[in-house]
């Protein structure tokens, strides 16, 4: 496995690669790898002849100053699950790379980007959007592997890939969750033990809405209202947003569901009343469909 | 010669290129060629094997919709020049292809495009920026070659490219000028007889600027009193802006010239008193050194 902390390195390499007619895929993560990366790692193997990880805690996408120092970081430990699950090329750039001294370019996603996290976390999508632009400049693949979990995200880049006309194609991959269902997230080990427990509820939620659908509800504010009865059973948990959109546009859908429905939730967790964990925002989706 | 109106096939184009090791120089134009789009073309021949000009009126960096529907066209002329100058490939791209419904992304540059062009003419760089990295990645050129007439313009694509970390060299190439010293502008057939008469004044107005340099003036305001003074000279003319500035960042100099100082000029024209020719901006600039 090569380890690549240069983008002009990594440049020489990807034409290189490219010209020996070889397909590139590349993973852009935060580190903090779990099963979910890795899963994005075989999405990746199975659609190119080279996986290319890219590690880079991107301190522009975070809100927080204090969620950025305490976003999870292990390189040594990610270094070694790319080993083991057979990644080609790890690129590990520096910020000073990233945002070279009196960097002013901004790459930005009008509309998509205004609701749902992009409400709750102003300059987060910039941040995203300007970071994955220069991973894929830096690494020039031909597919890029994003988790679904994010869904947002997803449809952002998509639409940016698409917009700036970039030759790359964007592969959503499936959400991995723990065994009780919980989504997988670097942020889950900043649970408490109460607050961990009770993360259940998003999925719980999401299981309820669809029951909903499933049982022939079609409005909008009754599936919504199911998914808000069901936070509330969590005492430690608090809503961030509960919405249903549409997929592509992330619009707002009508009332009534009738098409391919997005239903995006966040949800906040305290530190446990021991002390123990930190303030944690937890994201899930699911995509409803009225049969 | 080849004509390319779609992005996927000169990607594919790029791919095949960049894999036999040719160097790719793509010089992007909005059309409307004179002899300075062809000494951009005569540059890019010098530092690649194969030159690509594009040709697009981009629609989001006209400021005034009166100036693009105004803006000369003239394809089959461009691609008979495009022809006789040895060009490769010539990328005509639709609207279409370049803004598709729907499209929301675009590519800012802070700072360096608030002074000069930026200030008199509102969204016009975020235009540029947008249209030239969609250029660049349908391109995907080793080189881009851009003429330093529109100083400003090529300050905020270098610092794009740097910032985003295209894998493209933006090259500057010299001012070409009409024999009285006009500087070469698709605009210039749009001037009154009048106004055109008149429009040498900007290029007076730098050299007065220069000869004051050279006699031993170091005082910004001295310098631009000249400049003004110049400019006042020519009744049709009204000045825009007249400002030094950091040929690099664009920053505001100090007030006394000390190192290599951009001296950026902006002057309008009303079409002339008989009705002829149209509004017309102009602009030219000169790097002043004392030496």
């Amino acid at each position: 496995m090569q380890i690549v902390d240069s983008r002009a390195a990594l440049q020489r390499l990807s034409d290189e690669e490219r010209a020996r007619g070889l397909r590139l895929a590349l993973v852009p993560t935060m580190g903090a790898l779990h099963e979910g990366h890795l899963s994005l790692v075989r999405e990746a193997r199975a659609r190119a002849d080279r996986v290319w990880v890219s590690i880079f805690v991107n301190p522009t996408q975070f809100d927080e100053a204090q969620d950025f120092e305490g976003y999870p970081r292990d390189p040594e430990r990610d270094l070694e699950a790319c080993r083991a699950a057979g990644v080609d090329v790890v690129y590990l750039p520096s910020v000073e790379e990233m945002y070279p001294e009196g960097a002013a370019t901004w790459v930005d996603v009008d509309r998509l980007t205004e609701p749902l996290c992009g409400a709750s976390r102003p300059g987060h999508f910039r941040g995203v959007t300007t970071v994955v632009s220069k991973l894929f400049l830096a690494a020039k693949p031909h597919v890029a592997v994003f988790g679904e979990k994010d869904f947002q995200q997803l449809a952002v880049i998509r639409r940016m890939a698409r917009d700036l006309g970039f030759d790359v194609e964007v592969v959503g991959a499936p959400t991995l969750r723990e065994s009780d269902g919980l989504a997988l997230s670097s942020r889950n080990v900043r649970l408490g033990r109460e607050a961990r427990a009770q993360a259940t509820v998003l999925v719980r939620a999401l299981d309820a809405a669809e029951a909903a659908v499933a049982s022939g509800e079609r409005s909008h504010e009754a599936i919504l209202s199911r998914v808000r009865a069901e936070i509330a059973k969590a005492p430690r948990a608090r809503l961030d947003y509960a919405e249903l959109r549409d997929p592509e546009s992330l619009e707002r859908a009508a009332g009534t569901l009738a098409s391919p429905t997005l239903l995006a939730l966040a949800v906040r967790f305290e530190p446990d009343p021991d002390g123990s964990g930190g303030a944690v925002r937890l994201i899930d989706n699911r995509v409803l469909l009225a049969r």
